[in-house]
């Protein structure tokens, strides 16, 4: 049996979210209109300490598209990197859910952004009819190669996407593990964004994000665009619960550091082979076809990342023995 | 406490829903490159006793919108009953799934169409290029008042749009309680159509509905295009898993039938009070406000339907105390 | 050679309109940055006694669906009369550049709307989310059966439509014709409209229509629009030239005088047979087949309109001879 | 008074083309129902020795994009330049008229594509669901840096599209100085193509450009599209007679000729000076700003391009004294 370091995506339900979901199921009403869905704006509240209007969706490309449609028209434009995952992974689904607008991709190290990067992309544009104008910056926490933003680098991209007039979204679809990273609060990771795509599906969840808008006069037309994209789930209950269940006592904290302690233990392990530091539960390792071979025939699953590269992922319940036993077939490449 | 028929979407999940969500909890591939999913295709190739080309989504809207987003271009048409759901409760869904096509009301009695009413909505349309074309009929089995199509009328109905060029859509969300009453085979109940919506969540599922196309040609659209909807769930296994329940061992015809006796009970009860005939779960009433009042002091919960009439709906666990106890109520007004 | 009746689209371009394009045929900016352009907010201020933002584009659909698509958002409604061009002769394109907004059909004698055919749509829109709330609505000055609004009338679904919270588009591709039947003043034929849609094609010009905000502030979505709809002309001095010889001198109040006048001598020769009473330039007759190729075999063309009736229009330029001939042929059946 | 050399857009209309115009002031059929429209095909299957399928609409930008939408899926992807017109210039109109298709960008010299810069960005793509697939390939005859592909380099490209299942567009703004300088056929400079955006008023045109259809199947979805962006226009015969007129006895070619005759007149007279070889009737120059300052104040008109950088276009009727002019005021710099 193959030991799974290929996405967070293929782990396990954290047993505190099937009780949840089972503990969901009596009569309540139907859509978001239960006492569940009603509770996660207060515990949002109470996570990032000011007012907040949430919603729940089932996958994180719902989420981050919901929250585009709310902050950029069909004729704007989205700065966001050339390998953020709506640009990259979500088959187009930005330009389905907005009507056509724009992603203006920008660069960066290790797939963050700074406001230098954004300010290429803006500067570059004409201020006239002819050119799709930028409405919103979106960065993702933590980033595609698991990078994560200190609170300063949030402040100053924040600052700088409200002098340039931006909306600023967040893609957090690993934002546990950009916190138990940073240590820092769990406003201090995304200070200044209008809306967060707040992850749990990756991070022990089944099925249920969270769509935070800190912003809440923004939330009213992201529940009609949900309802129209076929998103409102009927036994909406079973979403709310899982939200619910992942801030309860802090465990989207604690599923993220397991994982960022998983990933840390094969970081060690590889060295010179890192390509990108680890901060959260990703490993990029430079290894040859040969040597993946070689991995795999020990029972390691993972993807190939271009010709000369793999990517690790780490989750909640990876298993110890895994880990170590990762670590040493890699030390011993 | 409240004895519910307001909606089977506010039933609970079956047992057998959960055991085999919880069996799927094992590392698999994800998205819909797992085990489960890959098998819906057989399991609804024996349902249907014709190849089958199978897709999760979460949601009945969803499952609806993304069939017509397969049949009709941005520039076309479907004709439905003006009181389909996908007219009256999707809040512009298919609009948006479809990018502006137009849904042409056609009228017929209990929500259900016939040749007749469909060819008149036609037969209106100039063949020029101003007027929007039909390319689709959607249909819904059973109707939104819980009438059935027979056999015949939907072999009339598939012939029909055959014959006109219209591709066949059938909006399952109550198929089970359809079959269940017309004593046919599931291919009986919709066949001629190219996709069939297939409901779970409101016969004891979770967040799972089968799109069954039977011109599987069709399906590889409907794949894109759910990725491009944000409905491709990453952990995929535990909507297949729910589906492939629902169909084990006939689970899903077991509830249905359930559902259906209940509210032939209550029916039973109703006498002239009934407006339409009851054939599914659904039951209306003629009933004046202050008999819905009294009814609602008794602890009966249920949706108003205009000023005189209320609509009761039963569910797979509908307990037969409260079924009784609604039925004498019904009789005692 | 025929004698024209089918369409004022297929009426001649007025003299001034030539002589005023070819005297913007001298070097200036493209787009809408000429002097020519410039200069529309002034002359409509004018016309209207107040503010204006006037865009030009080539076609009354453009106009409309550009109008509609700054006033509704994709999940949302229009109401308007179930006979009006955007529903019936746009080939869906209100869909296309709301992204999706429904049209909510309304019902009224002559093509026209009153305040309680608009009322009935609205009150049976359920306030929740499952349903498309109306944000618009759209009449038409003329109507499609050539019926006009009295200030009165107009004044009053003004007040409905704020009452309501809808915003109001009024389509006048048949303004002048309406305007010139009611003699009253051009604001007080569409007062209260957040923008109106003026027809200058259908009365001598040859492809330039108004789009008139009177809500300024709308007119800037509208641009972007334009331009992401392929309208923006680079030689959109020949637009605006065409617009404002229409405004000068009155050619447009000229323009459509004679056409009505056409038309009331055709329908004084009609008698029992007009459909509709003649108040702009289109007249409805009861004619039965045979009676229509008499006509036809006469040298007429027209439009059949159903089994039993014919549209005839006229035009600026309606040849005396050809009316006088009409009338009497029309008499002589 | 300036000596412009701004825009071709800025040109005035050829006097046969008004001609032509007048002369289709005539009754005709309405739209694109009219003589001279139909005769468009037969005009086109001429100049290109095949059969073609031709549709006028009133713009560059309408043209490219009701192609592009005849290619591409709402999910799919067009590979174009960095550089090219739609992705630049037409405020994301290709994202409107799609729904949502993406533009992939691809690298090349002077805004010209090869096979190679084609594969990099088609061999990027994961074949899977979560990344946008390429359906087309667009390209720019002449570029929008004024340089022609030669009928190898079009075949190459062409070829490779073929091979890769990519349909095909040529954006002919300025087909006819391409073909001008190439002295090649009209087909040689763009075989291959499914469809071209044949430029007609930046060469003489007032407001009509032809969409040709080397796949005549595609022109019927494109004709629908056209109606329901609004660019059918009622009197359609002006558009279509603007159009044959330019292509009676060349007048397309000698009016190309005559702006690339300008453009080389003024190259010879840069030298060092040009940041590109200048093929068609585009002159990009090297010169500070000072410099720039110093021909404004001489009565040249143009545009900046960049800090460094300036963009001078001639036109069918530049005036050969303000080129010779011209040319010394760039010699004397």
């Amino acid at each position: 049996m193959a030991m799974q370091f290929l996405s967070d995506n293929a782990a396990a339900v954290h047993p505190a979210i099937w009780r949840a979901m089972q503990a969901a199921d009596a009569p309540d009403a139907p859509y978001d209109n239960d006492a569940l869905s009603a509770g996660l704006d207060a515990a949002f509240a109470d996570l990032f300490g000011r007012d907040c209007a949430v919603l729940w969706v089932a996958t994180g490309t719902a989420a981050n598209c919901l929250a585009l449609a709310t902050l950029v028209p069909p004729h704007g434009g989205v700065v966001c990197h050339r390998e953020a995952h709506i640009e990259t992974d979500e088959c187009g689904a930005p330009g389905f859910y907005t009507h056509g607008a724009k992603l203006l991709l920008a660069d960066g190290e290790g797939a963050k952004l700074d406001p230098a990067g954004v300010a290429a992309v803006l500067d570059a544009i004409r201020g006239d009819i002819h050119q799709v104008q930028a409405h919103a910056l979106s960065v993702t926490q933590a980033s595609e190669y698991g990078r994560c933003y200190t609170p300063a680098e949030m402040a100053a991209l924040a600052g700088f996407a409200q002098e340039r007039g931006l909306r600023l979204h967040v893609d957090g679809a690993r934002f546990g593990n950009a916190v138990a990273h940073l240590g820092c609060t769990a406003w201090e990771a995304c200070a200044g964004a209008d809306v967060l795509s707040f992850g749990c599906v990756k991070n022990g969840g089944l099925g249920a994000e969270a769509l935070v808008f800190f912003d809440p006069a923004l939330a009213d037309l992201a529940r009609v665009r949900r309802k129209r994209a076929g998103h409102l789930q009927s036994k909406g209950r079973f979403l709310a619960a899982q939200i619910l269940a992942m801030l309860e006592g802090g465990l989207w904290l604690e599923n993220a550091r397991a994982a960022n302690a998983a990933a840390r233990e094969i970081a060690a392990a590889a060295g010179e082979r890192l390509l990108h530091p680890v901060e959260a539960n990703e490993i990029f390792l430079k290894v040859a076809a040969p040597e993946r071979e070689a991995l795999r025939a020990q029972g390691f699953s993972f993807y190939d990342w271009g010709p000369d590269a793999a990517r690790l992922v780490t989750a909640w319940n990876s298993d110890p023995a895994h880990v170590a036993t990762l670590a040493r077939a890699i030390r011993a490449l």
